[in-house]
């Protein structure tokens, strides 16, 4: 068989079918007997199973390559077995490859997310399905011969190889939740259109972040816990990442949160173990724990410590958040404050909107965060539109504050009522989220954290 | 006349007479031609000028006094020109007087709110007008023989006469707003009963507090920028007030907050630049910004550092948040964390509701504040309950985010329309208020910082 014949089998209707290596298995009628659930498995249908295994460790064992064979239907043909190759002359030519279970919504510049099912399955998400935003191409980066730059007034300045970086500060490591400004933008799409890329709920993703500490490298330059002049300062950032101009994404944070020990900020090298992914900012990135991901500038060129914000575009028109009755032709981005701190988030991640779901103990799951380091103390959920409230159980495995909460509640549901199953959170400091989204509505669609809804029936 | 007489005289129906000194107005004609509007006057109505006057500077020119005397009737009977004496064998006999225009929510323990349209007169809230939450009678301190007794682990113990901690520390200067938990109460008493105070909106207030840095008296006592063992720790206050057992009241802190110079903790000794009032803590007492009134101990007897909170009733079981559908049958206190930081909160000062406002332009006028140091951003009006918004012009005197903003929205209204005027702030972390009051409800009707509404008529 061809790959495409492959990809024509891709519900129960139509039959499932996998590959794994060259050979083809028709598994239909094992979807409803998958352990994990048949909603995991039809992730996989039509193509390659090898990228699903790769992240549940259990598909490891003999048994299940043996429960597979009962299902082989062919194999693939000798040209097929080889993945097609990339385009030429294209700036995303070189892009790396991705996980097949992403959900695109831009494919140039890359940016993608995970099914929301997938997202609550493990506390810390596997790299392979972290949600990805990208700006422009992913940069080529031969680690050899990478240095990062320290720019500041007084000659404070530095160039670090990844040699360095990695040798000369001690490897810091935090568990945090990176969400982009945009999480969540498709629902207020729905109010009244905005400009950006249609997230789902999953452009959030949480990871165990290894590296140097950004203020042991600002104080290894001669910077110290007062910014080096009066009023705020600030640290800019930039990305090897760049537009046809040769304009590179750039992004900047207060000096203050910078050098702040508390605040735990990273110039991270690795991501739950392994070395950063080439999406992910290989060979080394910010990671700003509790503030939203546009600071958390990927495939870091330079660090400047300013008395300014960083003149780029993404910090000063873009990310901003703005009165409903703003349009573009009323905005005026220096009336607003670049967000940095994200207020308090919840979403559902199972069931899915207008599934049917069967009577009995209906079992709900979703996330919870906030920004700043405000963990998240309450998830209340409702099944009938926010008129009664239950509380939900919160996850064991948090992270001082900076990463998400993974939380389920259990309820009793009978046939044939409808379900308008809504969740909220509340953090530490006792911030709730808005009842409806018209009232966050804004231009650019961003910092949409109003109650998530998820009507269902039971069947 | 007696003083009786006069406060049968309150609105412009009965005449509305006044007294300054010895001698009784009849100002019922003046009332609509007063400067600082009739409403104003009005709050005066029955009573003496004096407390009001002493508010507003404008008075104190020789041609107010001039234009009073037209409107004189008479003069007060020898008797009533004095005060009457207290009671006796009255815990609260010992209270300090207070300002008329204060309105009760409970006499004894003395529990009182400014009205709203004097609470946006000013940026800096008198000293006078300032809401008075006590729990428990005033105590009456000597300040010769006052002393302060701090403790903690290894020793570390200090005591200090109010003199020592005047002269021993630099005094520090912080203009801070303080909030009660169940500020706007009244509001959510509406959605269902709850236990508590039926505070409207007044109970806040901003003033400029003078006084030691806490963090400087626990260095000085030995403590340093770690607590003193594993784990987090705290500092617990206690207040010379008791109740009939001889518990005094208390709350405690984080003890980084504690130690935190960006915190700016207070042991404050001065209220907007003269010495403490009885009523807000004479001689010293705690002034916590960002966080909930109930931690700003007053009339401060002790500071002890330990590794658990204050087990005092108010820190353990009271001023904590909780789920729509907990009752007290399944309240469990231990389940959330006590308030700290509070959330973004708004309200509408002017015009009040149900008031009948004169077509042409309408001027609304309001605070805005958020705990944590999280300065507002952004103040969004609606003139129809939500529909439609527009932008608050945020007043220009602000404190490095301890502090509210008062704001303003000037909107033309059209004669026999009927507004539902809604308000709602954007704090620097983007955090906003939930639309509605019954999903935050909680059975101690704390943390009520839904959308505030006031429906009006133009006429």
């Amino acid at each position: 068989y061809t790959r495409e014949e492959v990809a024509r089998h891709r519900s129960p209707g139509d039959r499932v079918w996998v590959t794994h290596g060259t050979e083809v298995f028709d598994v239909t009628d094992f979807v409803e007997l998958h352990p994990g659930g048949p909603d995991k498995l039809l992730l996989a249908a039509g193509g390659p199973l090898e990228p699903f295994w790769a992240l549940y460790a259990v598909h490891g064992q003999p048994h299940v390559l043996e429960l597979l064979r009962e299902y082989k239907v062919g194999e693939l043909s000798p040209e097929d077995a080889a993945l097609p190759p990339g385009d030429t002359g294209d700036p995303f030519a070189g892009d790396p490859p991705r996980h097949p279970a992403l959900r695109v919504n831009s494919l140039k510049p890359f940016n993608a997310e995970p099914p929301p099912e997938l997202l609550t399955q493990s506390f810390l998400t596997p790299n392979e399905l972290f949600f990805t935003r990208n700006h422009l191409p992913v940069p080529s980066v031969e680690p050899g011969s990478y240095r990062l730059r320290l720019e500041g007034p007084g000659g404070r300045s530095l160039s670090l190889s990844l040699a360095e970086l990695r040798g000369r500060f001690p490897k810091h490591e935090v568990t945090a939740t990176l969400q982009c400004a945009g999480n969540r933008r498709s629902e207020m799409s729905r109010v009244r259109p905005v400009k950006g890329l249609a997230w789902d709920i999953g452009a959030i993703g949480t990871a165990r972040w290894g590296g140097a500490r950004l203020r042991d490298v600002l104080l290894h330059a001669g910077f110290g816990d007062q910014p080096p002049g009066e009023g705020e300062w600030h640290v800019c950032f930039e990305g090897l990442d760049e537009d046809a101009s040769g304009t590179p994404y750039g992004a900047s944070i207060p000096f203050s949160r910078a050098i702040s020990a508390e605040a735990e900020v990273l110039l991270a090298y690795e991501m739950n173990g392994r070395e950063l992914p080439r999406d992910h900012g290989f060979p080394v990135r910010v990671v700003v724990p509790g503030v939203v991901g546009a600071r958390s500038v990927k495939w870091l060129r330079s660090v400047a410590v300013s008395p300014s914000e960083s003149p780029s575009h993404w910090q000063q028109n873009d990310y901003k958040g703005f009165c409903p009755s703003v349009d573009w032709d009323s905005v005026d981005f220096r009336a607003a404050p670049a967000i940095q701190e994200l207020p308090v988030q919840s979403a559902i991640t199972e069931p899915r909107p207008g599934a049917a779901v069967p009577e009995g103990e209906l079992t709900v799951k979703g996330y919870a965060w906030s920004g700043g380091g405000r963990e998240v103390v309450r998830v209340d959920v409702s099944l009938d539109g926010g008129r009664t409230w239950r509380v939900a159980e919160l996850g064991g495995q948090r992270g001082r504050g900076w990463a998400w909460t993974l939380w389920e509640l259990r309820a009793p549901v009978a046939a044939g009522s409808r379900l308008d199953i809504v969740c909220k959170a509340v953090d530490r400091s006792y911030n709730v989220q808005p009842d409806t989204v018209g009232p966050v509505w804004n231009l650019r669609g961003v910092l949409n954290n109003a109650w998530h809804r998820v009507p269902v029936t039971v069947t």
